[in-house]
């Protein structure tokens, strides 16, 4: 009956527009592998709904998004220790009627991180927005060898819950929460993990007259690639990295999950750029 | 984002062993078009709840088989003439958020007969077992122009309400009930549509003493390709027809409404004595 061919979905809401469907599909053309990748949109139908259909319609896996990554784990029969860590999956693999969950969006950080800003200092480090992405970001930065971590955000409250928990998980580290009146230039950098600075909610997340060239700027968000944090981080000399490996090394890392092939780095980075220059066109 | 990529899927009891989604998906990487096709067992969810999954899911449309080709009526929200007649379908179409029922069995017999036995007499038609099959082939022989049908069927009631609906339909033909022990030789060919003869159910389906050279048979069973009904036939001088056409033209008429794209025939009937000769061997 031939090759296996490979049904994935994106659950999750507004994620008509999102980009992984087509890096996954296109990873999978330059495997010769035969790949659907549907996006699925919260609605009449709740997570647990979703999963259930997706294993009766025989998907091979799930990615799981905004705002659900959290809400998902009652329903998973297996966490690995990262995704148990972090309390958030976004990957569901439905394998033998199981349901195994993993976080490659830490993963995806961590491989963008290291290709991108690879001798950076990581003495102190600011992390701005204390999300689900956050925490993520957060650990990877710690897992990186961070040894000072603090963390901002609009809500005080996120930011000493998330604090809480990293320095339960790295007790070697010193992680504290801290009001943005206090963000300072003292870190070696920063990183990004709000909405700020998309298309959508165009604007500065802190002030960046705190920046100095010898800072190191990160930003996840991707749409647009350069925001005006980056933009406005760059002239004034700092070394920067955008929102766009994170994206595709998360997509990587699940679509190696799901297939046990590893698509081409270089090449799926260069279809994010096209895909995002064409949006932007 | 590429072309569009078919995600399809069979609903019915016992649907694993089926050969129609290698069918599709061949065709489909014949004309290289990306498609999946999922067989997906009636169990916990009814035809209903599938239905409602594969449209959240993102499927483009359903092949629907035993034992819920009828039942699947009243959650469709358009039927064509001919699927209202035979009073079901074998495929739904998913478009824009509705379900268009079709029934290609029709019009699969009607291709095979067409191109297996073209010249052979019609005045008088024996059709055995006048189940859901009975009913798409019986009705696909009087547009074929059979003057005169003759029904029988192990359950003789089933064999009067089969009857009844198609002299409704065919006003200008004469289509009758009758007995396992009237059917004689009188009729110019004879039509077998109950599943003895497979290879789980071996046997004939009625006394094949009353077959002379004259008389042509057609066979709806494929598993085997040459049933005993058919072997014995050929071996009193008979013209026959074995079930594959009608398997091979239902899978093409669907994905061509699936995909606006019509396969090859002689491959698709290549690779479907493929698959045969493979379970056979």
């Amino acid at each position: 009956m031939g090759e296996h061919r490979f049904l994935v979905g994106l659950i999750g809401s507004g994620v008509g527009p999102s980009l992984t469907p087509a890096l996954h599909m296109r990873a999978a053309d330059r495997l010769g592998l035969a790949y659907i990748y549907r996006t699925v949109e919260l609605g009449t139908e709740d997570v647990s709904e979703l999963l259930r259909m997706a294993e009766v319609l025989g998907f091979d896996a799930l990615n799981i998004t905004h705002p659900v990554k959290t809400r998902v784990l009652p329903y998973l029969d297996e966490l690995d220790d990262l995704a148990t860590e972090l309390g958030s999956v976004n990957t569901v693999l439905l394998r033998e009627g199981r349901r195994l969950g993993r976080n490659t969006d830490w993963t995806g950080f961590t491989r963008s991180f290291r290709a991108g800003l690879p001798d950076v200092p990581l003495g102190c480090v600011a992390l701005v927005g204390a999300g689900g992405a956050g925490m993520s970001v957060g650990h990877a930065l710690l897992t990186l060898g961070v040894r000072r971590l603090r963390i901002v955000d609009v809500r005080p409250d996120r930011a000493h819950t998330l604090a809480d928990r990293l320095a339960g998980l790295f007790p070697a580290s010193e992680v504290t929460a801290i009001e943005t009146g206090q963000l300072g230039p003292d870190p070696d950098g920063f990183v990004h993990c709000t909405p700020t600075g998309m298309a959508a909610r165009p604007g500065l997340p802190f002030d960046p007259g705190l920046l100095q060239p010898r800072h190191w700027v990160a930003d996840i968000v991707y749409r647009p690639l350069q925001t005006e944090l980056l933009r406005t981080a760059a002239a004034r000399g700092c070394r920067t990295l955008n929102g766009s490996g994170m994206t595709v090394h998360q997509a990587l890392e699940t679509f190696t999950l799901i297939t046990g092939r590893t698509p081409d780095a270089a090449a799926m980075t260069e279809h994010f750029r096209e895909l995002v220059a064409t949006e932007t066109a």
